[in-house]
């Protein structure tokens, strides 16, 4: 778009993120206004471990305020803006599932929601799972859920898994141990 | 948690979502922000076409600002907030690739972004598709790209394809091509 004139500037700024609003005036003379979220960047996590019936993944039960309902996810969390990627990996798994992870393999990155925001999500496979936990964020309400991984890979792929980046965490991760 | 008091407010309204600020204090005093998208949802359309190689889903490369680069994904679009989602599905998919679909098979729905945006993403394969454009939004830079949908998968898996919705899209529709 051409504009005669623009600027931005910050609309809120929370804990984590901020809303950048960008204010335009088009050649004639019409004011519009754009958001933008800035955000630091989040991990996924895929923590992983071999049973008798297969692999298992540990998913989440984890209640969303903005939803206001409990939803199936795969442990994340949001990066500190100049946290290093692996260690937030480690802290958010250890937090939210008490298990540290003795590798982690990186399956790609996403963005989940370009249109609005600038979010980038990197997503690691996490194995050689040992206890080694981290108080939980005060403001989270989570149960960890064991689940075969071929059956999250069914509910990602009918519908019934609905949370995104879960549904990319949980199809690359079979993708690479079945190459495995 | 618990607060002994709490309210809210809406921090900006944009042209499709706003930012509602929850803002609550503690028993201890300690004042808490919290910010939250509110979205009217969008849909996410997968236009397949049966080629001599094979099907061929309709890709974007689009322009996105938040990014400031183009990135390959899915025709997608917001909803307005009364639109029923098929009437918002042929519109986006009008508008983006100038063609209309005759089959939508919806694929189930995601959320993109559950910890900050109660944004609902409708899936839909579009199939039988004519020519019958609409105006593209004048603010939007897109390019459509005829892909293998073999090739989408493989990008879908190995981390490629950096589009979130996308890659749901892509790998729900090529399991649902499957077992046809």
């Amino acid at each position: 778009m051409n504009s005669s004139s623009s600027d931005s500037h910050v609309a809120w700024q929370g804990q984590s993120w901020r809303l950048r609003v960008q204010t335009s005036r088009t050649p004639e003379g019409i004011v519009v206004e754009r958001g933008a979220i800035e955000h630091p960047g989040a991990v996924v996590l895929v923590p992983v471990r071999k049973t008798e019936l297969g692999f298992e993944v540990l998913m989440l039960h984890q209640y969303r305020r903005v939803l206001d309902e409990s939803i199936l996810e795969l442990p994340a969390g949001t990066r500190d803006w100049q946290e290093p990627w692996l260690a937030c990996a480690q802290r958010e798994l250890r937090e939210e599932t008490g298990l540290r992870a003795n590798h982690f393999q990186e399956l790609g990155r996403c963005w989940p929601a370009p249109g609005m925001s600038n979010e980038i999500m990197s997503i690691y496979l996490a194995t050689g799972l040992v206890p080694d936990p981290l108080p939980q964020d005060s403001d989270e309400i989570i149960e960890v859920r064991p689940v075969l991984l071929q059956k999250m890979v069914k509910m990602a792929l009918d519908g019934r898994l609905q949370d995104a980046k879960s549904v990319v965490g949980i199809l690359r991760a079979a993708n690479f141990l079945q190459g495995t």
